[in-house]
């Protein structure tokens, strides 16, 4: 972990009345862990549209008695095993599946996998986070 | 204007650098003035959540050729002219118009307004502007 | 405007009926012009991300009391004058001014503009809201 | 599963040709398809603002070294266990974590769960995904 430096920062009065009342609602214990995460947000949007490597989840939902489904999910991750790191597989209830796939890769291309599975029929809904590596957000 | 007061953020070394770098991408010339913005956008995101006296922008882009489609975007205007603080009109080809309505009103009731734009039937594209007052963000 | 053409859609029995209950909430009058706007949306979106011209509007609120913050604003509209259509001005009380700037061109080149325009000290709020010029929108 | 029905839907031709384009491009087979999901991903939206059972995942990426951090992690699960299903962990490399947690419960008491864990001090990212349980999702 790269060494803390200090600086000042100089705001309106009343902007940081509300700025402390809206971090106590987010649970934040202090103005710089605020500022800290505000900033590695937009870092990790940075990542993405620069097709950087990045790391991300795609959640599922499906029916597994739709007829062959399960075996057309499996295939279009085994195209793309290169950039899946996980797949995970709960059973919501008698029908439903809830299925998280963690991928790591290029974003352009786990942004193709996640058309890819979205696109198959019967997918009741598909999920796609933007998240990252870690190594280059300090 | 509310009096500057100035505190102190520690941040990671490597983090501040890629900061300053973003930063200066988006054409900011400080770092407080950057901060300003990342909190102040917040505020507002907070004044329409929580259902507060707010001003938005409206953009409507159609085909002012379709039968009574003008009439009907009026008249809709009249039912919300409370809310309603200007509308503007741009000729953008032979066909097309685009209007910008500003409004200031209830969050939920401007909500409500854009939804009966939106759903009249040959409206091109509506478009919906979260903005602010500004008699409460400093 | 072009010929309508008619196609058929299937759907579960009961995703249509939740979807007819959701465009009535949307007050939407059938379900085709609800489809329509999904579709055109995209569209507009794609505009968007493929770098073509468009229309598009920038919100700003500033409180024009501060020292040239005017100045500046009305200078970086000019530096951008070939992709603005438009700029009204609405008084929104004793302090606070209510812009709205509506711009025609590169979708990179609005964007730049409004990053300026956010950037400038004392802007309290920046919107940006894109939109189409209508011309390859049916 | 529910029974098929199908229905007629009348789009300008021009709108037609795009809209096809674009779902090939986003790799569907058939429109019918295309616009399932659309409706899908609306339904979905409605079962969070309504603040209805559902399901999410949230991810986390953080330094492991970070003392105390696992911990921490660990603690706020454990205060929302009731409505986590389960909770799994990638080593991303020496130092970074990836932690992924599928959750099932009210819409609000999941987002709190969210913000509880992103406001913690040194994760580094926090990701949020809307999804369903697919209960109520044809």
């Amino acid at each position: 972990m790269s060494k803390l430096v200090r600086f000042g920062v100089s705001l309106e009065e009343d902007l940081l009345t509300q700025f402390d009342r809206l971090i106590k609602q987010r649970k934040y214990t202090n103005r710089s862990e605020a500022l800290r995460d505000m900033i590695r947000e937009e870092l990790v949007k940075k990542e993405w549209t620069e097709n950087k490597e990045v790391t991300g989840a795609i959640t599922l939902v499906y029916d597994h008695h739709t007829r062959e489904l399960v075996t057309k999910v499996l295939d279009v991750q085994h195209d793309y095993h290169s950039c899946i790191l996980s797949s995970q597989h709960i059973h919501m209830d008698h029908r439903n599946c809830f299925e998280i796939i963690v991928t790591r890769g290029k974003a352009k291309e786990i942004e193709e996998l996640f058309q890819k599975l979205k696109s198959i029929k019967s997918v009741k809904h598909a999920g796609f986070m933007m998240a990252t590596q870690g190594k280059h957000i300090p």
